[in-house]
């Protein structure tokens, strides 16, 4: 079978919202079972019927569960395990959906007994939003949930949960912890500290008005926008646990940077050219994956003349 | 009336070519005139019928014309200002697109005789693609065409190239070419330098595969290869030729950047989430002025969970 007969939902989120909505429309459980911290998000859960059940505790919501679900920020992984580890069913499987995964791995395994599956997921997918409201079921159709099982884990509840996530729409990949967090610093969490920046920057200018910046932003800076509008407190708990990866790649990117600098003050123009040309390949190859299309997309998010 | 008897596109690239169409979709001129340095791209053009003829020199091309446009990299304009410069008829409008508009101003006025209405331009339009084969006629629809006309130039040759223009499916505005330079060193250029710079760290980096980083590139890597694939050339005289700007705002995003840089070594968390905080506030204003839509976009350009 590929689902489960209760899925406890720990925080009610972007992505456990969709979750929710997905387990529903593919009938992946019998039950979901749902717990957010803030009184106002239960509420809101409550009155949209986001799930069948929701509870005061996170202990009460994983009781009976086969399957629970970790979707709260890195930051509050450890004690979200200690406060469930005994009341877990045997055999259970425990997931989560923290975009670092050693840090992770650090927090919640010590404390969950031997007579459960730990197996540490991060689903790449997302909006600008969040918030139980924000879900909608086909958030995770074809894109990829990286799994970093540890050693001892036996197959079968990997495959298990595998197959459940295959069948909300996702592609399903497994790596080692310490690699998830080198990659995910280079292609995501670099990428978020330096729009964050250069918003930030933009913010600060006050010789630039707040209103130009606005108004011609489709010119670059509006992707740059949107990626640093995500949850604050998702990605400071990114930053303060994938510290090492996220400084290393930071320290790169300003070594690069400096040289391109140096390069525009000094006016070499074939160093520059020959860079953006190196940058070009890479593109080729993301639309050759299948990760993008080449087409022209109107504004909506493409790269524009300066 | 808002065309012109025979318009000269000199380079034909993108722009050019989405003027091509976009001048014949709304019966905009007579002719149209083309004329571009490569043999093959006068080839092309030829094949396609993209203008009504092409010209073997710039020269040739501007005879007879009431309005130029010059679309050809920053770096070259001035020396074609200096070739057209003696075949430009009395009462011309001639207009460029160039990203940058100082240097421009400064390698092409000179040149110009007294009888000729010299008005710089802007769209702050494009895709990642270049080339005679790459415009299309909806290119500028709702994009701003900034124009920058010098004080000595009369209002009525502005007004009529701003129909034209306003015709073509843009929002035009005028401003001055100083602050202009800076306002897209800020929303554009640096911006467009950071992603070059990003991408090229992940193409150093030995340790994480090409293929990862192409496979999970839609964490928010992928916009910046989408925005780091632009026209070498074009980019590399945008940085030469708007160096002060661009170096003053690459000074205070490096700053920024230490600062943050900094908060996560020491593990600072508030000053990480007051930042990131800030930062909402920003996109929130690029949507309600109608700039890009709050909707889950599904993965095409929005941000990801990291």
């Amino acid at each position: 079978m590929t689902g489960y007969k209760r899925v406890a939902l720990i925080g009610l989120g972007l992505i456990a919202s969709s979750m929710a909505h997905a387990i529903r429309q593919h009938r992946l459980a019998d039950e979901i079972v749902g717990h957010a911290k803030s009184a106002g998000t239960r509420e809101t859960a409550l009155e949209i019927r986001l799930v069948d059940r929701v509870c005061e505790t996170a202990a009460e919501a994983v009781q009976g569960a086969d399957l629970v679900v970790l979707c709260v920020p890195v930051g509050a992984m450890g004690a979200i395990a200690a406060e469930i580890a005994p009341h877990l069913e045997p055999g259970a499987t425990v997931t989560d959906v923290g975009s670092v995964k050693q840090a992770v791995i650090a927090a919640v395994a010590p404390h969950l007994p031997g007579h459960v599956h730990f197996i540490p997921g991060h689903p790449l997918a997302g909006t600008e939003h969040s918030g139980p409201r924000s879900g909608f079921a086909t958030l995770f159709v074809n894109r990829w949930w990286l799994l970093t099982p540890l050693e001892a884990t036996p197959p079968e509840p990997v495959a298990r949960l595998r197959g459940f996530l295959e069948t909300l729409g996702a592609n399903v990949d497994l790596m080692d912890a310490h690699r998830h967090d080198l990659v995910l610093a280079v292609v995501s969490h670099t990428p978020h500290l330096i729009a964050y920046t250069m918003v930030g920057v933009a913010d600060h200018l006050r010789r630039v008005t707040h209103e130009e910046v606005i108004k011609y932003s489709a010119s670059g800076f509006r992707d740059f926008t949107r990626i640093a509008a995500s949850d604050p407190t998702m990605w400071r708990d990114v930053f303060l646990t994938n510290k090492e990866a996220t400084l290393d790649i930071l320290g790169r990117f300003t070594e690069e940077l400096f040289i391109l600098q140096r390069a525009i003050r000094m006016g070499d123009g074939d160093q520059l050219f020959d860079y953006f040309t190196r940058t070009r390949a890479i593109r080729r190859g993301i639309i050759e994956a299948g990760q993008d299309t080449a087409a022209p997309d109107f504004g909506r998010g493409g790269p524009e003349r300066g």
